[in-house]
């Protein structure tokens, strides 16, 4: 910032304009923050217009001094105002604290909706998160890899899967870099990934995009699945200091706090959980396969209040219910060694244990129905000795969402993508 | 590593085995490097097979000390061997230095020919020049976004666009994130993305890959084309001097060595660069709209020879031959402040000034044939007051393959996608 007294040249976007008849207060906004213009007779402007203004910086009497910014002491005395780019008449207010707006709209209007503090602080959050996620795993000796997209079968199930016209013939975009991933261990030992996935899910929930920033990570020479929850554990506890760090004001706007961690973050099998919910609540869901909305609430609330900790580890889910790699369990094979971390009521990240043995991993493909054909290479990798393995994925918006108390999905995306709008609505 | 004397109990792959009667060698491997194992009466292991080795640490006799390596001066005395995956029979011998296969050959069996140390190389370049990108423009404030992959419309050309069943509606895979990147400058002034771009590029050529991985920044304020240019400058040398410190055996193995910049790269015009051509070999190229892969070629001579440059920037194609955001020459309007970075003969690079009043924007977009209403939420951008910007995007598999001199692009993916294969060749 220039001195008192300096000439200074400025461009940026009008923040609000206040009218004071002969003269005008002009809040100038760019990306290191807002500075006060005052002048006098100016041409007609228009708010988020881009100006250049050429003027003195002088001090602010004392009066008017607004100790919240860091210009707050100064204003620049306006001695030229050129218009760059006029913006024409907003559709809604940009200028107030909160952007009061349904969702359609907030998305078809993005292109402006994304200028509010408020809203671009989600998108500050989620820088965070997936850098932070790279150098946590950088600093654990993972290589990182550029996942495929386009996939020539869709071994994890064909119903949710988009196909692609590909010269002719039929391929699919990418549900998970899975079986990449870990055929990769063969080759890197460690390795990650920052990379979208997709879901034809033919359903609009608060929770779920057709186009998702997947963070994944894998790697072999492990002793069991415990030293894979710990190495999921170490990577969503440097991500949340991270945060907790970079992301103060942030955080402030949306009143949120870093979810709470135990020193070390509770694990319990899939029954244990049950019989926890049924001690609790009466609810008896000890045969289900899976923990419902309510029951991933219900442990996390358990969690929290009686070990300290908004996050817990969900391990072993019926072997059938988890695909074709997972690792059953030798103590009791119709288990597995997978887990998913369920934080503040959903599911933030799944991983586990994987087979590495390529005869038991064929025989698993068959019986899951999968031809082993259309995964070869993948196959390939574990014909010519693959290390024990086991591996996670975070959903970048997920946690985005969860950390910051948003209560859809879409809003932690850029540009969501949904059954009824790319960019757009489809019109029907 | 431990101390000579010490119990070591170790985990790799089998990477080559050598027979002597009854003392058999193992070098084992693993993402930290090789150790020597000797051992007697050893069972029967094949290369490539997960082994653990317990076993003591002992210098080697004086005659069999290896320089080369960092355990080249002791080995491990093999007193327990365990295999955890054994390897089946290798269809080639991995051990060699050069792995001569024809490239089919090398993408059929790509899982097993990833493992050798020249073409895992490859992806250690390409790992440091994408990292390098990121952390160049972190460091000058750009925001990083997700660029989003499913586009509701192809607005640059419907051609070469690959198309997704999207419920029904026809939607496309993104060719580039351009308006996307462009649009997120009236949000954060700068943005860089690492992301996929889609061509169905329906030839097989050494140069092209159906799948991408694009280097891409945008951003605003800026005073001119040439501050476009030196930001592409600044980024490109960057990322060369990290390749160059980070990937010094990897750059050996290849007898690469960095491209030659100029302290300043030089920057010709289109028709400067065909009157270059002309003079020095007599082609006459002066009426084309671009330049060829011979013009290409012979413009990197030039530079080198006259500028001591191997990296040439070349501006000011005809403004119909470029796309509809590009910027004219406000003193020659035929002619735009598009440039492409021009490095050991093709293209690393295309960048330029784009077009930021929206009335001009609106008319340039009717004039090329696109719908207004295809390109909505870009255009909304403008409407609200975009500051003067430009932007580039580098290829990060073409950047991997000029460094290391390859002669296919293909070579610089991991798992290449082309009109004919996808992992595997179609069966036609």
């Amino acid at each position: 910032m220039k001195k008192v007294g300096e000439e200074v040249k400025l461009q940026g976007w009008i923040d609000t304009i206040r009218d004071h008849g002969k003269i005008t207060f002009i809040d100038l906004r760019d990306r290191t923050g807002m500075i006060q213009c005052v002048g006098q007779d100016l041409t007609k402007v228009s708010p988020e217009s881009v100006i250049e203004i050429t003027g003195k910086v002088s001090n602010r009497p004392e009066n008017l001094i607004n100790p919240d910014i860091k210009t707050g002491k100064v204003e620049v005395q306006i001695e030229k105002l050129e218009i760059v780019s006029q913006a024409q008449e907003l559709p809604f207010d940009l200028g107030k604290e909160e952007l009061d707006l349904e969702l359609p709209t907030l998305l078809d209007w993005r292109s402006l909706t994304l200028r509010h503090p408020k809203i671009k602080a989600i998108f500050k959050v989620q820088e965070v998160v997936v850098d932070s996620f790279r150098r946590a795993l950088q600093a654990k000796d993972f290589v990182e890899f550029q996942a495929p997209t386009i996939i020539a079968s869709a071994p994890e199930g064909g119903a949710e899967v988009f196909e692609v016209d590909y010269f002719g013939h039929k391929t699919y975009l990418a549900q998970s870099p899975q079986l990449y991933k870990s055929l990769l261990v063969s080759i890197f030992e460690r390795v990650f990934s920052v990379n979208k996935i997709f879901r034809a899910e033919p359903s609009v929930t608060t929770r779920h995009l057709t186009e998702v920033v997947s963070l994944d990570a894998e790697f072999g020479f492990i002793k069991d699945y415990m030293e894979v929850k710990e190495m999921a554990e170490y990577t969503i506890k440097f991500m949340l200091k991270e945060v907790e760090e970079k992301c103060k004001s942030e955080l402030a706007m949306y009143g949120a706090t870093i979810p709470k961690v135990a020193e070390e973050i509770p694990i319990v099998k899939l029954r244990e959980a049950q019989e926890i919910i049924y001690k609790r609540t009466g609810r008896d869901q000890r045969k289900e396969k899976d923990l419902s909305p309510d029951d991933e609430r219900e442990i996390c609330k358990w969690s929290l209040e009686e070990k300290g900790s908004d996050l817990v580890f969900v391990s072993h889910y019926p072997t059938k219910a988890r695909p074709f790699y997972t690792y059953p369990d030798p103590d009791e094979p119709e288990y597995n060694q997978g887990f998913d971390l369920i934080g503040r009521g959903t599911e933030w990240m799944t991983g586990g244990r994987r087979i590495h043995d390529y005869k038991t991993l064929l025989e698993h493909a068959k019986e899951w129905g999968i031809t082993p054909k259309n995964i070869e290479l993948y196959l390939q990798a574990y014909k010519f000795g693959m290390p024990p393995l086991g591996g996670f994925a975070f959903g970048a918006e997920r946690i985005t969402m969860h950390i910051l108390g948003l209560k859809n999905v879409r809003e932690a995306s850029l540009f969501p993508r949904d059954m009824e709008r790319v960019d757009l609505r489809f019109s029907s």
